[in-house]
């Protein structure tokens, strides 16, 4: 008999397979390489010593979050009732000047508490210094896919773009060494702040590494409006197309799109992160997610930055994006439950090219699970769980939470970040923030 | 020196008062009967042996649920991906086959179980057998207020419409008699499901009584044409004034309003209840918040039924009023934060005309006071409390919950409630919830 890792015993579990299948009451077992080896209903033999009951609780996949900027939770709050011109031309100036390593870690570990607290498990992360990201990854145990942002100016990263190419080579160079899929990503910040010359030269370079694209597409009104003037009457869908950055890409947003942009997108295999909650507080409209399902577009789930979400809250996501739908449509019955849970879990898992290895419950996947709470009143009665999950579960519901087969979060309380240290460096970087923040607000009024 | 019953020590006090002023660190000090005695920045001299740390968190109203059905909460999920009145035809004749007093008791106790960890002090409640709320509001120590429900034909009191107006007649006596305004109510289900003889009565009795009105009004598509149908053309608001239930009444949803019925509510000083989870869930559309505003109509803020909704939260219902009027509005600069975060707290204690006592945190108001956990990843860092609290803050975040002074809610756990049992007992009643849709759905197809 094998050395097993992990059993969770006593679980309604909700694998979001194929066919969304739930066993009411079984077991999961976890081998020694945290791969699921058995899932049933009912009782199952191990050997593992580490066995949580979940006492009858929703036993499910890790929670996959298509697009963030963990590091931005130093900004939390800072972008409120504005758009995203004006949010950007108030924050991007302040992260050029305040942020180095440190501070994107500090951010970035309160980001991962935050997440893991959350139930989130993988976070598809798009930040400057993504070397801080990965030193957080290390430690916290969450999955964290990130890339190097490439922009046409300076980031903190004191780089011209030539260099930045240089230096984004370089990460890919590394990325292939190790065979670490997770980092074989590059992240063009957008259509708007890239000319099609920096966009061919990206994919160009993407192209040599066969590496990922994660890209901001599609968001707002103004931005429409800037790509169009940029790129001569172009959609950004048309302009990625063109420049051949649309395929199997991850498009962050993809709020305003015409039916030949979906198209476009369903054509490449391009996914789709849908942000509810930061595209619907900056009012920038509402994505047109069934559409994109109809053009059978994957569509993922995400959070988007702290600074205008303002939190890391998957299952808000999951909230604002099935009532939009359905209040925009006129109609209650659209995006049923499983959809969205699917868009939270597998289609994420999907747009990061992991689906093999994340997004559901199933034999030789890795056991990257959550364990609700039994004990949630939220969570009382459970007729249907797929519903339970979407329409009734938050992140305060999160009992346990298990990561390649370790247990990172125990009776609420994460095991790998110390909480009360993270939280207090990110409240004593606030003078900092502030302070560039009010420095490009005293520059922009000269 | 007064005998003190409590002090909160370093608090960054949220007050919600008329200029909405924050404290950033300082001490509240409650009085013997409960009522706030002091309220200033840094340390204050007190008698009180209980003492709650904030550590510098969030100290703030308790919340206001200015519209919900807490006993509902054994219904949770069974009206997921239908419309208004598919919703109802399920589960009102399954509510009337199988509910009693003790299902009701349990169904509510749930519902304050979470609602007081979820940070609401005080609901206004419109269910059956009301008896039942009023007996867990006493235990728990939740403020709820409730009152006869009355519709044209039998609920799961057994009671045809004459017998109903003798029952509510008795009811508002023993309000008056024990002076408890929180009874002195009525809730007349709706104008679709009363005529206007049946409204005219209540309104007779109410104005005998000079109890306050509760009722449905304007949620739905298909509730227009039901009303339209039934009173020759009219809108709900319309009615309700002919009839005489508008002034000062509590309006839940007012989702589908004209100009002119906005007019009415404004002149006769009624409040209206935004329930914006189960609004946009059953797809009932997007209440025009900002008009009503403009018009200067009190807009309280709702949770519904656990049914509709599917919880009863009221921080999502925050996050979702605000988001839905930035994107509808295509402005993200309407609905700042003070504004949404009054509508769930002093708006509501207004639209129960129990502003004099709750709502804000003042001296000589009752102690409802909740304080949020310093340690709270989504509540770091904070720079403008306001925002915070409703656009990162979440019911985990609710570390103490007080009402009139006593501690309800410590470190996360109810001090009132038996949790595990509340929690037991639903899931028990789950089977009869189910046979009685069942048999619903059977005699339905028929």
């Amino acid at each position: 008999m094998s050395n097993d890792m992990l059993a969770i015993i006593n679980a309604r579990i909700v694998t979001v397979d194929e066919q969304g299948t739930i066993i009411n009451s079984g077991t999961i077992v976890v081998d020694e390489n945290g791969l699921i080896s058995q899932i049933a209903a009912g009782s199952i033999g191990h050997t593992s010593e580490t066995v949580i009951d979940a006492r009858g609780a929703i036993v499910m996949p890790g929670l996959v979050n298509a697009h963030a900027h963990l590091g931005m939770t130093l900004f939390r709050g800072l972008g409120d009732d504005m758009n995203l011109e004006d949010f950007l031309s108030r924050l991007m100036p302040a992260e050029i000047r305040m942020l180095d390593h440190e501070a994107v870690v500090a951010g970035t570990e309160l980001g991962a508490l935050e997440s893991l607290l959350g139930g989130i498990t993988t976070t598809l992360d798009m930040y400057y210094l993504p070397d801080a990201a990965q030193e957080v990854a290390q430690r916290s145990g969450m999955r964290i896919f990130s890339a190097p942002n490439l922009l046409e100016g300076d980031g903190p990263e004191p780089l011209p773009f030539d260099a930045r190419m240089e230096w984004a080579e370089q990460w890919l160079i590394q990325a292939n060494a190790t065979g670490n899929d997770s980092l074989n990503w590059l992240a063009p910040h957008s259509t708007y702040l890239l000319g099609e010359e920096h966009l061919l030269r990206i994919a160009a370079l993407a192209g040599k590494y066969n590496a990922h694209i994660h890209v901001h597409a599609a968001e707002s009104f103004g931005e429409m409006q800037l790509v169009s003037n940029r790129h001569n009457g172009r959609t950004p869908i048309q302009v990625l197309a063109d420049t051949d950055l649309l395929t199997d890409a991850v498009l962050a947003h993809g709020v305003h799109l015409t039916d030949e942009d979906i198209e476009l997108i369903a054509e490449h295999g391009a996914s789709v992160t849908h942000c509810p909650a930061s595209n619907q507080k900056l009012a920038s409209g509402t994505a047109r997610v069934i559409d994109l399902h109809a053009a059978g577009v994957n569509v993922a789930l995400g959070t988007d930055g702290p600074a205008s979400g303002n939190d890391l809250d998957l299952w808000l996501a999951m909230r604002l994006a099935g009532y939009a739908q359905k209040n925009t449509a006129k109609d209650p019955t659209v995006m049923p439950a499983l959809d969205i849970l699917r868009m939270a879990t597998i289609n994420g898992a999907r747009a990061l090219h992991a689906d093999h290895l994340i997004g559901s419950l199933e034999v030789g996947k890795a056991a990257d699970i959550i364990v609700l709470d039994a004990d949630s009143p939220s969570l009382t009665p459970i007729f249907d769980p797929h519903v339970a999950i979407v329409a009734a579960a938050g992140r305060g519901d999160v009992m346990s939470v298990i990561v390649n087969g370790q247990v990172v979060v125990h009776e609420k309380r994460v095991l790998t970040i110390n909480h009360a240290e993270t939280v207090q460096k990110v409240h004593a970087l606030g003078g900092v923030v502030m302070a560039a923040v009010e420095e490009v607000e005293r520059s922009r009024r000269k």
